[in-house]
């Protein structure tokens, strides 16, 4: 810990004390005091209690500009009025009817009619459920049992797709993962098509689908390189696998159509998530008609005969459903107005910071597309960043440095390491104070 | 089908012609038009667009005393005030804050002293969830890898626990299930202690854990045998296995404590859900510090050595925080006057639809236990139901046609062949009216 450091640590702590003593009993009831590894950072989270717009405000009264925005979910801000006010009617007339409703209905025609390829949908309530059922069914379909991904690509915590998640890669994702399970999972080099196509070969004969982010999210916002996924996809097609592409974070994020929209990809299924629940918990799987409806209970009568996917208890609660239909109905409406500045602010981030670093000397690249982007500190010479192993092999302690001095000094919050994300909340006086603190930083001594 | 059977779907049609037609679109949409299989049944679904206290208000304008209760998860009914107050509040204020907050202390705290073997605890958003990380985490402490669960019983959708669910139990339970992931889950046949034993003997070296919902739930409301539980749990401690109840249907609805206080168990970790959401997506994974500190990223910092349990995006989410919250505050405020209603209310419905049906010479046996309760038609002659082939084995048709008929002619709604729970919004009328309204389907011919 170099000076610079430790004094924006004491910074810190000196106006989030409320937090520290939160913190003192949070770590007493949850392992590491969160629900979310990622939610820790040192020397511990501060405590949100209100949210709105581009802001998150703490129990000591600190207030933030959010560049985290509910795990990249919040396309309009905290609590948008849109959605705020359809959740408020919705919350005195039922959370959770447990039977259909029509709200569902329309959410889904909703999705459909911007994203045609979900041809037939099924909502649950997180992501890691939309991914476990989306490789579930490709197995189903296929009648094969081995599933590709990338190298440090994320889809939840099922156990299934926990596998090559943190680096280094090749280590087991640690125990209680039955090692029977991690056999049918092959993992690629995110980019690399040549090397993924090579691993896709040896394993073709059973391999039942490739899933894969568009643009790796979790592990540090990289964007595909010309013609990767579309080479996966073309292999997949070929050899009898399904193409799954998982849009929990790219859906209604790159544009209003998706990734699949943006590159003019054809998966079979898909999976969403985040953005389509406005705020509230959500996962859903989309895709072929074929496919899904090998779930049908209604006419498919014999177990044995049918794909065994949730739902679950909240899947399709009227709250999720009428958040996300009203956040979709102002993207559709606004479509210009919205994806128009948020690609502008995260075009301006991206150029502002890999200038400020480059006019300091600092060896960095600015990772992103659209609304997102990422800052990594690279050796000196790095060509570019193009993989997972790229990200974690950065300087990821100089990351945690200054995403904590943006944090101590300046009210800018990235969850550390993680991607920051452009809402329509934020404007263009809040990149130029992310710059400016950026530019204090840099000049600061702390990243040398 | 014979005439009475369609002269109830007949009524039952009459009165949902919107519902019909949004099925139809619906059907188009979602395998089976729903995202929760167990929410179809025939001819279609009605769909709801309110829920207040005990009723169900469907596009139709019909309404329904509802016994099905949000999958057993609103003890106060539908949006009671304290929670509809409390969630009004906070979705202006942020429903996904991304990093921690206050209310998460408060509602982990609140359930520790209700349920003292919480030590600690980890909030993730649905059922599924919370049992998968149940058993994670009991495979990385024991270093084994059987898991144990009754036959019939339900722990969600995930791909470790998705075996011996629907009937005929010894069947896979589907396509897109690898064969290999089952291998390591063993059946045991609830309330028969000794047979029970003989399975776990056999496996015991490499036995992780056995899970167990302490009251079968969605396999058909039996109420565990005396001993039944606590000679598993004996078994466990006994061999170096951890016990593991699933408490996610029985948790705050069989007391204020769960079945763990009912039955004074001590399990090693235990699951919660439903009830302590408030009505919002909620999973939960409680137990031993020891334990649950293998999935601590702060001391643990190695991934090979951190047990991977999430978690998730909207894990504590203040939404669920606030509603959870609100609803454990309640029912503490309130303890005597809540369950002493419902369990009330349950034992009336019991006793009054087990005379009815015995009246009107219907062999039938009506389980469960407190505020839950389920009927089934048996062979003449049948001693008990008390395991999950007992269930299976009776008249499900029977059942089906009755609850139908309940929903078509008496606006009382049963999710066909599923348990039924009582709520705070209940009273003795509705008991009375269900019971009257029973009355006249078991002398109409409709069950003979």
């Amino acid at each position: 810990m170099n000076d610079y450091y430790g004094n924006y640590i004491r910074r810190y702590e000196a106006k989030t004390g409320k937090s520290r003593r939160l913190y003192s009993r949070s770590e007493k009831l949850f392992p590491g005091g969160i629900s979310h590894n990622i939610r820790y950072f040192e020397p511990y989270p501060f405590f949100v209690n209100a949210a709105r717009g581009k802001s998150l405000s703490d129990v000591d009264g600190n207030r933030y500009t959010d560049y985290w925005m509910g795990h990249w979910a919040l396309i309009l801000g905290h609590s948008p009025a849109p959605v705020a006010s359809a959740l408020a009617r919705q919350v005195k007339n039922g959370t959770l009817y447990g039977v259909v409703n029509d709200v569902s209905v329309e959410l889904a025609e909703a999705i459909q009619k911007l994203m045609p390829r979900a041809e037939m949908m099924r909502f649950s309530s997180t992501g890691s459920e939309a991914t476990m059922y989306a490789v579930r069914l490709a197995r189903a379909k296929t009648g094969r049992r081995v599933i590709a991904k990338a190298i440090g690509g994320w889809h939840g915590f099922n156990t299934t797709l926990m596998q090559t998640v943190n680096f280094p890669f090749e280590a087991e994702e640690g125990p209680g993962l039955v090692q029977d399970e991690g056999q049918y999972v092959e993992s690629v080099p995110f980019n690399d098509l040549e090397a993924s196509l090579k691993v896709l070969e040896t394993i073709k004969d059973d391999l039942a689908c490739v899933i894969i982010e568009p643009v790796l999210g979790g592990a540090g916002c990289v964007p595909p390189a010309k013609g990767y996924l579309e080479g996966l996809q073309e292999f997949c097609k070929k050899n009898g696998a399904l193409f799954i592409l998982d849009e929990i974070v790219t859906g209604f994020r790159l544009s209003l159509h998706g990734a699949q929209g943006t590159y003019g990809l054809e998966p079979d299924l898909f999976t969403l998530g985040k953005i389509c629940g406005g705020g509230m918990p959500i996962g859903v799987v989309c895709g072929d008609k074929d496919i899904m409806s090998l779930a049908d209970p209604v006419s498919i009568r014999e177990k044995e005969a049918r794909c065994a996917i949730g739902g679950g208890t909240f899947s399709a609660n009227p709250a999720t459903m009428v958040a996300g239909l009203a956040t979709l109905d102002f993207l559709r409406k606004n479509e210009r107005k919205v994806y128009g500045k948020v690609d502008r602010l995260g075009e301006m981030a991206r150029k502002g910071l890999a200038k400020i670093f480059a006019d300091a000397g600092i060896p960095c690249r600015v990772t992103g597309i659209n609304s997102i982007f990422l800052t990594h500190f690279v050796k000196e010479g790095t060509k570019d960043v193009e993989n997972a192993t790229d990200v974690a092999t950065s300087d990821r302690g100089k990351l945690v440095k200054y995403h904590m001095a943006l944090m101590a000094e300046h009210g800018v919050f990235f969850l550390p390491t993680k991607m920051g994300a452009m809402s329509y909340a934020h404007d263009e006086a809040d990149v130029k104070k992310l710059l400016s603190a950026t530019e204090k930083i840099a000049s600061s001594g702390l990243l040398k």
